[in-house]
This record gives structure tokens, C-alpha cells and sequence, in this order.
């Protein structure tokens, strides 16, 4: 008779583990190894199995499944979007994750994903930079400060080498809340009055506002030659934050264009509006900064694989550490044929 | 400043709170509020989001998740299905699910589903064969004697009122194994040598096998007029259990028709060939068992919908009980614009 397996009990990484695991790395360290696993991931983007998320829509916002896999591992997010919970002190995106291995079908690690995400969302975003912006770029304007701003803010720092951000939100508070956040991190933090302000000397402009509706955030004049813009806010049909006028002067740069499509700031460009995806920069397929005085665009919207590169990150970065639990998730009988058999015994004694 | 919400803690019941609630309650009592729940929810199958499950399949296996929703909660699958597995003395299938608010997007139930899964596959059984089976239905063939055979007898004894189980497997040591769990357990239990010896008497024949290539469990001459077959085994592509000719003397009663004719007996049929969605005979708009004489045939694949019930179900079992857990699952900020600073301030001492 088999016994039962370990493979019963599946490595739990909570919220507090996560935050234990972040501090024990370091931030930026944390930010370096997810860039390191996601641009691996995207080195071999030809192996994964791609599909455009499982969206459950309601008046109120959308429930999501992002799963994918390299034929050795599966992984899957659960994410919701509610614009409105922020108004009801509840989180507009909350996430957590799994990973399985292809071959049992077993999970092998699950876990919360809501700051997971928002450090895969900033190393995505700096090792798009790392390939696309001018080189020496030392100053990133931050337009919208809310919850991803200072992880883009580290990120950039850690994987691009800024020194300075320059922060600007409609609502003052909100760039308060991030200068007060990153102060003593090692970066020249910078409040700004206003979006053109906040651009002054950038050479990486990234957006992240959270308004559900077509708005304009760059306008055509505000953006000069010579910059790349990280496009994190435009992430769901209706939604987006940059001009056409700026898209036509653009080489625009995608993770998987039959998503973006739908979600990114290329939804107000015709279908066929030539881009480049992202992984073939990285390869050598494809040409990535033409020159200096290019505006390239990074039209970020966030794919299943980067969750999947940060689940695989996780599962090697906790081991041997403290930072997970076991849960009992997956019932697992002495003899798999005797489910029934495993229950009647743990009746207790009558 | 608003306070963490304790949303962001999630209610988890584990293979062990499972079982300990299940035992709680009685296994008998347990079956008959999943099939109480299971019918409410076909009673208002159109309100339900409804597609065919998402699979990743690979050489060894599938795993899948399966989503829906009623407009107010949301809750989906995730389960593999590996039947190499049982020689390596793993679950051929391990499942979990969740439940989350629609309006807030914030999950409300995690739970193992391994166990949850076997009940409500045997209440969905049970179910259908109230509405299908002859009046009178005494005694049951249990064809295929593994993790199954089991639930499937007490859901068949506690809501069509059966007295008898007679079990058949090509192995005998599956047999020996069903009967020793279902002794004491107020069925008369009967093993049998032969399918046509576990069909004497039988007005309802549950046939569930679990090999993955077209077998012929059931062919047309073992099968007399007047009975219900409940057809569980046949659950993908390339796995069904009965002949054909059997289907085409049958009243063919199915879940979900997108799904069954791809995974159920069907798929040896036509396309077109007609069927009745279970849900229509539960509400009246289509007929059941036209006569005593009638082959009725449940075609079932599992869907979506009864694990979404299945869930239901166990959300309010588990109230003030000690069934749970609560899972640090969700990251909560005081403001949910500051996910930094929470991860800031949770920097241990320097």
C-alpha cells in the first residue's frame, strides 16, 4: 500500500508571508530576480500555451482567470477589477495564484498575488525599458500615483538605473502618499504640479491613472522626441490615456498583440496598426529602439506569462525559508481508488 | 482612514475540515443538501454564465478550470485529470474551488474539492435519477468500483430511496474494496461476477469506469426495457462506455449539450442527434420518463454549475462551525491606494 503523499499538502505563501519574503530579499533585489524570470519567460514565448484571459463581466467590474503553461508547468491567476471598490475602501484588484506541475496535475505552490502582481507589473515594465529607453536615462516622470506607482518607481531604479522620479497625480494626496513612501529608498523624489511639469528632463514617462473611460492624460504637444513612454493604465476595453496623435509618432511594443488589441491603448488604432511584440526584442527577431530621438511605447496590459514567471520565481525564491505554509488542499488516499474509505475512517469515535 | 476589511481574510476548509463536516452533518444529510442545492441552481440554469470548461491538455493529462456565475456570486474549478496517475499511487483527480462576490470581486470560500467534488457528482447522479428513474427504484447495478462507487450508492440510497447496491469491476479487489466501505451502512450490498450478473433486478444501472479509450461496458443486449442508466464514466474525448445502440433505444437526458456532445456518450452520435437538458425536466418544460418501458439515460459530464451549488452549499454549511479556517489570502491596506506603504511598514526592526 502507497502511502499518502507530501504532495497532499501544497506550500501556502500569504499575505504576510509575501511581505516577510520581499523584506528578507530586499525590495529591489525581489524586483531584479521577477525582471530576471519574466525576461527569461519571454526568451522562450514560442513554448507557452496563449489565450486571451477568462473574464467574467458584471455592471460593476470583471473576475478573471489568466492561466498558461510551458508544457512543464501550469500556472493560473484569479484577478478581479472594480474601479468603484476604492470608494468603499476595498481594493479595485485583488489576485492570488497557482502553480502545478503539468505532469501529476498536482499544484505545487499557491498564493496571494495582489503585491505579487504589483512587483511583477513594475520588473515587467523596467525590463521593457531595459531594451526600449533612450540609454542614460536617469529621469522617469510618474503620472498617476496611486498603488503601482512607487513599485514602477523601485523598479526602474533597480533594473534601469534612474535616479529621479518625478511625481504627478490629479489628486495632490495621492503624490504625497508615494514621496512619503519613497523617501530614504536612494531616489531624487520630485512632487510636481502638473503632468507637463512632471515630464520636465524625463527620459521615461510611464502612466498609470485609474479612470474607467477614454481620458487623455498625454496630449500630442507634451510629449518631445527622444523618450519612452510605459503605458501601465490602459488595461481594459474603454480604458485608455495617450492621444492617438502620440500613437501615430510611436513604435508601439506589445506583450501578446490579440489582447492588447482589445485592452491596450491600441484599441483606438486601426486592427492592423503595426507593433512589434515584446519578446521578439528581447530575442534579436525584432529591432527594438530605432534611434535616439524615437518615441517608443511600451502598451502595457499585463499577460498570463508574467504571472507564470512570478509563481516560478516564488516557488525557488521560498525554499528553504520560513516564508510558506503547508495546506491541506488536495485529498490523497493511501489507495487513490478508496476516496470513500479515507472519509469513513476519519469519523470520529461515536 | 478606513480599517482593513476582514474580507481580506478567506474562509478555507481542508481535506481534513471537509471531512470532519461531512461527518458532522452525516454523509447521507450531506448528499441530500447538495442535491437540494444542486436543483435550486438547474431550476434557474438560465440565469447562469455558462461555457464549456478552460483545458490545458498535454500528453499525460488535462488540467481545467471551470468558471460560472449567477449575477451574484462567482465561483469556479480548478481539477485535473491524470489517469496514469493511480499507478504512481496519486489521485487520478484532485480539484479545488472558490467562491467570490461579484459585486466586490473578493473571494468569500476557498475549499478542497477532491472530496466536495465525489459528493456532488453522486447527489447530481441522484438527482437526476428522482426525476428519471421508474417509480419504485429498489435496487442498483454499480458498474466500475473505484473512487466513485461508493458516494454514488448512499446519494442513490438517501434521495431515490434504493435498498440494494449490486457492485461489479473487472477487478475483484475494487469490489471487495466498495463493499467493505459500504458495510453498515443500511444497503444490502451484493457482489457480483459479471455486468450481467450486477444487472439482475436492477432498475437503475450506474456504469463508472475509468478507462480513457472507447470501451463497451454496456452493450445493447444487457440492457432491458424499463430502466435508467446513469452513464458517469464517459467524460472526454475518446471515453465512453456504451454502445451505441443502446443510445439510440434511449431517452437521452444531458448537463449542458455544448459540453456533453463533446466529452459524453454522445460524441459517438450525430451532432444533432436529440437530447433534453436536465434542467428543462426540473422545471417542467420538457418531459422526463415518457412511460414505465423507457430507457432513460442520464449522459452525465459534470459541469460547472454543480460545483458552483456544491460551493454554495458548503458556504453556509460551514457557519458557526469550527469547518474553517480563515486564509491570509488578500492583500488589505488601510488605503487602498497605499499597497506600498502597507509593504513598507511591515519591514522588520533594522
Amino acid at each position: 500500500m502507497t502511502q499518502p503523499s507530501d504532495k497532499a499538502l501544497v506550500p501556502f505563501v500569504s499575505v504576510d508571508h509575501m511581505m516577510g519574503l520581499i523584506h528578507h530579499l530586499g525590495i529591489e533585489q525581489t524586483l531584479r530576480g521577477l525582471a530576471d524570470y519574466i525576461e527569461a519567460d519571454f526568451r522562450r514565448w514560442e513554448r507557452f500555451d496563449k489565450s486571451p484571459r477568462v473574464a467574467s463581466h458584471s455592471d460593476v467590474g470583471v473576475i478573471e482567470l489568466m492561466p498558461t503553461s510551458d508544457g512543464e508547468a501550469y500556472g493560473f491567476k484569479y484577478v478581479n477589477g472594480h474601479p468603484k471598490n476604492t470608494s468603499e475602501g476595498l481594493q479595485t484588484v485583488t489576485a492570488f495564484g497557482l502553480l502545478a506541475d503539468v505532469y501529476t496535475g498536482y499544484p505545487v505552490l499557491l498564493s496571494e498575488m495582489t503585491i505579487l502582481t504589483a512587483l511583477r507589473t513594475a520588473a515587467t515594465s523596467a525590463m521593457a525599458a531595459k531594451y526600449l529607453a533612450p540609454g542614460e536615462s536617469r529621469v522617469m516622470a510618474m503620472i498617476g500615483n496611486g498603488a503601482q506607482a512607487e513599485f514602477q518607481s523601485l523598479a526602474m531604479k533597480a533594473i534601469c538605473g534612474i535616479d529621479t522620479v518625478r511625481l504627478y497625480d490629479i489628486d495632490p494626496k495621492a503624490t504625497q502618499k508615494a514621496a512619503r513612501n519613497l523617501a530614504g529608498m536612494g531616489l531624487r523624489v520630485v512632487e510636481c504640479k502638473s503632468a507637463e511639469e512632471s515630464m520636465e528632463g524625463a527620459q521615461i514617462i510611464t502612466t498609470c491613472t485609474a479612470d474607467k473611460q477614454y481620458a487623455t492624460i498625454l496630449t500630442d504637444n507634451m510629449v518631445g522626441s527622444g523618450v519612452h513612454i510605459n503605458a501601465i493604465g490602459g488595461d481594459c476595453p474603454g480604458k485608455t490615456e495617450l492621444a492617438p496623435a502620440i500613437l501615430y509618432r510611436s513604435d508601439i511594443f506589445v506583450e501578446y498583440p490579440e489582447q492588447t488589441r482589445i485592452e491596450g491603448e491600441i484599441q483606438q488604432m486601426a486592427p492592423d496598426h503595426p507593433v512589434t511584440e515584446l519578446w521578439q526584442v528581447i530575442t534579436g527577431a525584432a529591432p527594438g529602439r530605432r534611434d535616439a530621438r524615437a518615441i517608443t511605447l511600451f502598451d502595457s496590459v499585463g499577460f498570463a506569462i508574467e504571472d507564470f514567471s512570478a509563481l516560478r520565481f516564488l516557488r525557488d525564491a521560498i525554499r528553504g525559508t520560513d516564508f510558506f505554509a503547508p495546506l491541506d488542499l488536495l485529498a490523497d488516499p493511501d489507495d487513490p481508488r478508496d476516496l470513500f474509505g479515507m472519509l469513513r475512517r476519519a469519523a470520529p469515535p461515536a
